[in-house]
Parts: structure tokens; sequence; C-alpha cells
């Protein structure tokens, strides 16, 4: 079955979503676009072959050949355009994070299970062949019994200080990533406890926010995280894991653009790890949408949930609640 | 510019090719492709969009509105279809090795040096990031005065007998790779030891081949080349490369389908390098389509020419009559 | 100058220390072994020429050609005998820890004051090629500002439970260790929030112990560090250090025996780790004491002081304190 | 039982082996030091408390209390002394090469077996424990049936050129040892054949030797090997071998003075491998000592054998011959 999309949101991630679904899923259509840039729309229609652009998603919505809608544009429109497309009928891939608000979230979520759609989140991640690697010693038994999690999660810069502005602060916007990696390797978390300072730059730390942070997590099977996290790595894009438990260990280094090595009379050096998230993750992106196009198609469960989407908001209002009163804060307090 | 492209050969190269210009090259269209089988053709065509399929390759070389063909033929074909596509005045990618025999490879160069049209060889290894690296860093000087040059090259496993019959032996089937290699990192080739034997299965050797060899160069430059071949590495697709010069050395790894260390009370592991060629090369092949679309389309010299297409048959040449007669042969012997 | 030496204390560690001396340095002399078992200290004088052994220490501290005295017998002992040995005028290499109660300790370290002698604690990871060289890379400025410390910090398997019941507990019979390096990495602490819990043997937390523990470490330069424990990697001793800073990483990997890799139909591996701590740390044992004699010798500062010895127990009554509220505790609420 | 040692030669790896013996074999005694400079054999002697110095070996060879005797003097006294000491009932530990010329090696191991001693060549890598790990993985059969071999082998430098004109040429006094090490690892050669070039210094070539060396091997089981020596690798000591099979492959790395990688906005980088062979072979020098001792004092064979000594030489010639009429060479032409 070919299942017919459309997008939501022209901006960076809404062109790697639609080139994929252009170029490497042949079980997938994309016939409309919209953003409330028109231009924006119709030019990446064009690109890939969209018949259709439009400033106004509705149109997209309310489509009845449209099957899927992937919401890719900014985070304060998700909740009200996953409620909209879900009693619509639609399926739902929507980008990370869903909302900031719980309320929202929950709302939205609501809407989805009352339409009996199907909602993705997009947490690429979880699709890197790295981390998958990972979750499969996890589910093998390569470990054991998982111990302890260690993830490593550094940006090569900040971003621009007008976005940091926006961002909802380290633990909403960077960290949550981090966060549902930890769910997706050892499970549920019950308390967090998180230290951090502005150690990047002094201008993110005047907008009120942090730039470096390091996360404990106890998770309820008993497992302990550690995240650490920087706006800053200069060497490059530090996406890194470490799963330890009872009968071994599973870890992840990071991916290089080749596997050479120059050895003069300095030293023995490799070139910087990829620097880029589009290319360190591209594959992620292909593989996500892989497993949601499937998922519509063949009517079974998509891989990353709503609840999937909403429990590390959760956890990143408790870190932040946990930093600001320098004090572990469980789950339980927060929802 | 856009430009147009006629396939000749609906086979696993030919469906490589077809796809890459379809999903990943912007500046280049599939009009047409040409199988012996028809049903292969017209398969091929109808998956990417192409409006043509036919039985006849002619038809391709022939139309006025297709600037570009791509030779993917079996090896037999070559010189002929490159002659063919010559005098009709379309630029031409084939597939390597041009041919076995250096006369009809001659022939061919001939045609398409009257013909005024580029001819690029798909030597795929050089646009392999981790082989380019290197030789950037012979380029950058990064390893100095080029002294010794290794090539590992090792097959997964050997190919069906039926095919190595056909082959033209391992130095015409598999070492003309590292002969061009050796060629594109360190340079041309004055003198070739090859030494070899029948380790991985004897009905290779009772096909009158080998499947295991040892190859020495003496490059014009006097540095000294080694090539290791053999058809079944157990543990994958080994293909590795040490460019040592006189202030450094530069060395590849193999490539491993994710960064994964797992530790376990046995040992400390990963996964096994990639298997399949097409893993391996993946990005290579586009990056050769996009070298020689980008050449076609701006009129510049295409980065592998048929000079470069037979050199390596000298070479390989060369290493088969010194197995045969156990001694260094020198290329001005064959050419 | 000779310096020489006599040794209280025949058991594992004083074993190391004498064959050290004998062997390794040239300008050291061990002229007495102690030990409360006449045996022991009579057969390590005789392996390696001692002409005197005793079962009473004060022989050796009265001795008045006996310049320096190394104390390693229990830990009990050592605040004891460094004060007796101090007030004899004697220069002190002594074990770690001093003791796990700070009056004690600082006992001890005022009788060292008011003698002028000089006091060394065998804090020797940090004379481990590996561990300076990061210390190496930080001075050097190769990372640039100290922003994240992460400490990995496993053992192979855990001690018996006999040995656990009078440990003093993970934090300043394990975690000790890293307390150091963190301090020799990155500075003075000022809060510790330390999690855990009993993953390896429910019998160490009968014992009222804990056998896993992750450690949050804020130093005073506003850096942040994590320590990981566990009393038991499968795979071997695991050792590991990361410092992240403003310019660089500097991180070092495990030692193996061996530098070979295999590589099979099953996967690319190496030999575990060195397990044992003897071998993993043979070296840094010769360092320190190489450094303590020479510093005697030459009158010069020794280099890892009686303060260093106080502070990291300091941090692990911290990191103790903390574990039972579940909570972030200052090193001022301790000291 | 204690072995009583005499040593010839306080040379380099004179100072090395009484070393070893003082300090880390239990189980021997160096009694006397013999050297042409009397003042340097005393003052070894005094160093490690060997009661007796001489400039005149016959002292050592004919002392009574004496049973073995180790020769580090120059290459051109080795057959001499061999034959001395054996004919005085001595065991002999002898530096290699043995000698250049195969009747004075020949002359010297019959004196060997007509005396009943026991002669061990320092073939010192042999005890490395990076290649007997890949001895260990052939013998397991990790690897199958053997190969291919490939052993890279290159000085950090080259040697004076005053040692240079003396030295035998580049395959008797670098080579080798990797002759060696390829008997030791695939056994016995029946073919050579051995290319080169003068690469690193032209006063090298004006000696009339090489610098820079590829040698190809057959050994008489079929497998294939290859060696690569350079004398001048500006990295470091570079000391790696793979061993290749039908069912796996092990290869080694080498051997840094610490496990620390730096990440900066450069590169990724480790400092250079040991660069001196004392340092990369320390370990080896102990073990290879300990088999001789342990041999002596056990009456069990050897390790190293004279035919082991002599093998080499005889690769060594047909390699030199090779290199000089440009074609391969049978050691049976040799021998």
């Amino acid at each position: 079955m070919m299942v017919n999309v459309g997008v939501i949101g022209a901006g960076r991630i809404g062109k790697v979503h639609v080139n994929t679904l252009a170029t490497r899923i042949a079980a997938a259509r994309v016939l409309a676009v919209a953003d409330i840039s028109l231009e924006a729309a119709q030019s990446l229609a064009d690109q890939y072959g969209a018949t259709r652009a439009t400033d106004d998603y509705h149109e997209i919505i309310h489509r009845p050949d449209i099957q899927a809608v992937l919401i890719c544009s900014s985070t304060d429109t998700h909740s009200q355009i996953i409620t909209e497309a879900a009693q619509a009928g639609k399926h739902i891939f929507c980008e990370k994070p869903i909302d900031f608000d719980l309320d929202r979230i929950d709302a939205a979520l609501q809407a989805v299970v009352r339409a009996g759609v199907q909602l993705q989140i997009g947490f690429n991640r979880r699709f890197d062949p790295n981390h998958r690697r990972i979750k499969q010693a996890i589910e093998n038994g390569e470990i054991g019994t998982p111990n302890l999690l260690h993830i490593v999660s550094r940006d090569p810069g900040p971003p621009p200080l007008s976005y940091v502005k926006v961002s909802g602060g380290i633990f909403l916007d960077m960290t949550i990533h981090d966060f549902d990696m930890a769910r997706f390797l050892f499970g549920d978390v019950e308390e967090v406890y998180a230290a951090g300072g502005v150690m990047v730059d002094p201008a993110i730390g005047e907008a009120g926010d942090l730039d470096t942070a390091v996360i404990t997590l106890k998770f309820t099977n008993g497992a302990i995280g550690m995240i650490e996290n920087s706006r800053r790595a200069v060497y490059g894009y530090d996406q890194r894991v470490e799963a330890f438990g009872s009968s071994g260990s599973a870890s992840s280094q990071n991916i290089h653009p080749n596997a050479v090595t120059i050895s003069d009379e300095r030293g023995v050096r490799r070139d910087l790890p990829l620097n880029f998230f589009m290319d360190r993750y591209t594959e992620s992106f292909v593989v996500e949408l892989e497993a949601f196009i499937k998922a519509i198609a063949e009517e079974k469960p998509v891989p990353v949930t709503g609840a999937d989407g909403r429990a590390p908001v959760v956890i990143a209002l408790a870190a932040r609640k946990s930093y600001q009163e320098n004090r572990p804060v469980r789950l339980s307090e927060i929802d």
C-alpha cells in the first residue's frame, strides 16, 4: 500500500523528511507541503514533485486522499496541529518535543486516543545504528542486568542566543533527547538530580539558561544513569553511550567521516568526528520514517508513541526543578 | 544543465546506477534503459520513471536527446559499445574493466579520442571517503615522499565457480581494482612480481585460477607497493590501505556497521566489518556518478579516463605473466 | 645519597614496595622489615637482602641509620605509627587511606608538621602513565578550561565479605581513589551528591554497604565531575578517565595485555583488559616510590602530601552522608 | 637450582641482560662480567654486585662454578666464543645473529652438538606479548590454516653510517629479525623475492646498502609472507604483524606509552608509539632470559635453538641474492 503524506513545515527538518520520503521510501508519496511561508512550501514541493503547496495546514489535514501528516512546524504549534489532525482522522508523525506544557501534551494525546489514529514522535536517535546496537545488546542479554548507563551528549557549538531564549532551557531542548535515550535503553525513570553551570558562554547564563549539565537518573528497575551535556565540544558532535551490566558492557564511539589514521612525527591522529547532527544521524532519519510508513501501511503500532513523547518532558521538568532547588526530584512531584 | 542519460545493462550494477541517478543526482535524468532482457529493462525503467525500455542498445546510442550513456553490460560488450557510442557522439561512463584485450581497448579508446567525447571508467573505489582521504594525505604532503604502499583487498567469499571460469583470472578480475588504487595513490607502475596460490577452494585451482595472491609493484617514482588478495576473509570485506612515506603514514581501517564495542567475560569485541561491496562502497557509487554528470554538464575532464581504464589491464597482464613464469615482469614486456 | 628505609607491614603491598625498592630504585636500601608476624617479616627481609626482621615496628622507627619508613600495615594502625615515626624524626611514606577518622588524621598530620618531616600518601594512581598524561593535557592547556570530569572505576570483582565489613564502606574504601584522582586532575571539591545501590551481591547490602555508586562532584572552580563505581566488571579492571574542557577532551582507555586483534566469523575482538590492580598499576608503584626517595634524598617536597591524604576522606564522608540522606552535601558540613 | 652466569660483553645489550638477571630473575646469579674494556666490565659488575670483572672472556668460560655464559660481544666474535664455551661445557645464550657466514655458523653449531650443551639465540621478539599472542592464535586454530603473513618492521631512524657499513646489509642486520618472526609464526621458508631501494638516505646507498625493502616469502606449507622494512618511520618504532588464515586473522598494533586520546579542534590524536627498541621490547628481554635460565635449571630444551639462529641467515643471504639479481631465489640455492 502506498501511503499518501502531507508535510506541515518546510524548514530544516521538513526538508530532510520530504527528501527522505521522495528518494528513499518507495511506499510513501508526498502529496502536499504546507508552510507559513508559501514560498518555502512551494519551493520544497517543486523540488520533490509534490503537486500542492499551501500556507494553510488545514488544507492538508482535511484532504481525504492524505493518510498521514508529518508535523515539522515550530514546537508551539505541535499540540494544536496534533489535535486537529487526529480529529481529521490522520495518522501523525510529529517532531519532538510535543510541547513544553504537560496539560497541552495531555490534551493532544487524548485527541489522538479518541480518534484512534497513530502518533509517532520524532526521536530519531532511537533509530541510529549505534544506539540500536546497544539496545540490542541489552535485549540480547549481552550485558546481563543493566546497572549503569552513561550518556555523553555534547553539541559542537551553542545555538544562536535568540534560539536559546525560546528553547525552553537546556533540559527541554537538548537533554530531552538523552532522557528519551535513557528510557529507550534502560526504561522508566523515577528520580532525577541535575547539576550544571554556565561554562561556554556567559550570555547563555544571562538569558537564564545553562550550557553544561550533569544529570543523575534513578531508574525504576534500580539502575542508575548519568547524562553529560555541553553546548560546545570543539572537536565535533559528541554522542556516545555506555550501558554497563552484570555480565558486560556495551559502549559506542563517535562517528568519523573516514577510518583513516595519519601518523607523523607529532602524533597519531584521525580527522574529527562528524560535526553536524544531519550528518551524524543521517541514517536515523530514514529509518524512523520507514518505520512510521510501514506501521501505517501495515496497520501496526508505531515504534515511538505519544507516551514516549510525553515522558522525557516530565523528566526534563523534574531536572529543571532539581537544578533550581539543588536536590533530587522524584518524577511524582511533577506528574 | 540537466544531463539526459541512457543506461545499457539492467543487471546488478545497472540497478545501482539508475537508482543513484534517480534519487541522488538532481542534474541527471534517466530517459531510457536497455538490456538484452527487455523485461529487466522495463522493470528497471518503470521503477525509476524512465520513459523508455528496450532490448536494443543502439536505440539509446542514437537518441538525439541523450547526452550520456552508462555501459553496465557484460565486459565482453564494453569495447564494442564504447566505440559505437563514441561514434554517435555520446559521452560514456563504462564499468570496469574495459576489456581483457589490449588491442580491443586501444580500438575503443581511439574511437573515443576521434569522436572528442568523454569516457569515464567505473573505478568506484577512487571515490570512497577512506581511499580519498589517503590520496589527500599524499597530495597534502602529510606523508612526505611516498615510499611504501600496502593494499589489503580480500573478498568475504569466492564468487561462483561459473563466474571464476569467465572472470579472466584473479589479476584481471579482482586485483585490477587494487592496481587501479595503486596507480591512483602512487602513480605509474613499471614492474610487477606476483606470487599466489590456491588456498581457498581447490576447484578454483582446477579452473586454472588462483584464489590468493601477493603482488609486489615497483612504481616509476621508485616507491614499492604490495597487494594482498584473498577470495575469502571469513570476517567480512577487508579493504585497507597504508601509504607510508618520508614524513609519515596514512592507513585506513575497515568499515563496520556500527561503532559499538561489547565487553564481556570472554573479550572485548565489535561486530564484523561490512560484508558486501555494495554496503562498503555505497557512497563511492554516488560520488563517482556525481563527478561524471558534473564533468559532462560543465564540459570539464572526467576524473577517471580511458587511459586510467587501460593501465591496470596492462599491470594485470604483467602480473599473470609474472606468476606463470615466477619472475618480475616489466610492463614494457606487455605494452 | 642513599636513603635507608625501614618497611612496616609485610603484606601484599609491603611486598610490592620492598621488591620495588630492592630491584628498581638504586638510591634506596631496605635495612629492616617489621610485621606483626615475625615469620612474614623474616621471609620478606631474606628475599631481598634486608638484614633485619622484627615484629616490633618501634625498632625500625628508632633506628638512627634509617631515614624513611614505609607504613604498609593495616589502616587502623596508620595514624598511630605516623605520629610515632614523625616524633622519631623519620620521613614517612604511608599507604592510603590515612584513617577513616578526621580527628585521628589531624592528630597525625599535626605530629608530622611539628616534627618537620615529610609525609607522602600512597595514592599510586597519580603516577600511572595514563592518568599522568591526562593531568599533563590539563596543565599544558590541551583541553582549555576544565568543564567536566568523568571517572570510571570498576573492580573486576568484589572483595571478600569479611573485608567489606571492615572496609569503611565503598566511599572510603574504593571511591577514595577516585576522589583523589578527581582532586589530582580538577582540584578541590566543594559539594558531592552520591547515588548508589546493591547490584552485585545482596550480601554486601546486608553488610550495610553498597556495591555500585554514582557520585556527582562540584569543584570549587565551577567544573563538575562524575564518578562511576562498580564492584564487578566481568571483563576486567575498568579504569578510565575523561577530562573535558573548553578547547578539547583527554580520555584514557583500559590497558590490555597485548595489542592484538582477532577477527573471525563471529566478530573482531581483543583479549580482556588487565584484571589485577598490581598488573594494571605496576609502573605506578615504581614511580611513586622513586618520587618519594628522590624527594627525601634531595630534600624537596613530596608529591602527595598529608593534606592530599586527608582531603579525599572528607569527600568520602560527605558522599556517605549524601547517600544516606539523598541530598547534595557540601564539604563544609563535614569539615 | 640457582644458575651461575658469566656475561661476555658489557655493551648496550650486555647491560640490559645483567640488569634483568640481577633484578628480575631470582634463579640466576651473575658471577662475572667480561669485556674488552676492563673498565666497562668492572663498572657493570659493580653496579649489579657481580664479584668479578675481566677483559679476558676465557676466564669466564673456564670457571667451574659458572654453568651458563651470555655472549653479548660483537657479532664477529660469536662463533668463536660459542665454540670455546661449548668445548668448556657451558650452556650458551648468544645474541643474534650468530654470524654472517654459514660455514662459521655450522662450525659453532657442531661444537655445541658435540659438547651436548644448550644454545639459545637471542631472538627476543619471539617473547614479546604481542607476537606471542599471534603465535598462540595460530596454534589455537583461531585463524585456521595460515594463508598470508604480513610483517611491518620499521625503525624510527637509520643507524649511524659507520654501523651501516659493517652491519652486513639490511637483510642480515634488520630483516633477520623479521625472517625469524616469519619462521616463528608460519614455519620454514623455501623461496624469497626481495625488492628494495634507497629512500631514506643516499649515503646508505653509497655505502652499498638499502634502507627500504619489501620481501615476499614462500613458506614450505604453501602460505605466502610479506615483510616491509624501512630504516625511518618518523612516528616511531613500527612493529606490526598480521597473520591471516582460512578462518580468521590476528593482527597487532603498535605499543604506545599511554592509552590516552586527545580530541581538540584539529583532530583526535594519540601520542606517538614507543620509539626505542628497549622500551618497545622491554618485557621480551626479561621473558627470553627467564626461559633460558629455566631451561638450564630444569635441563629442558631451550626455546630458540642454534638451528633457529642459522635459518634466518640463510633466508637473508637468499634475499640479498634475490635483490641483486632481481629474481626469486630458492633457499636451496644458498644452502
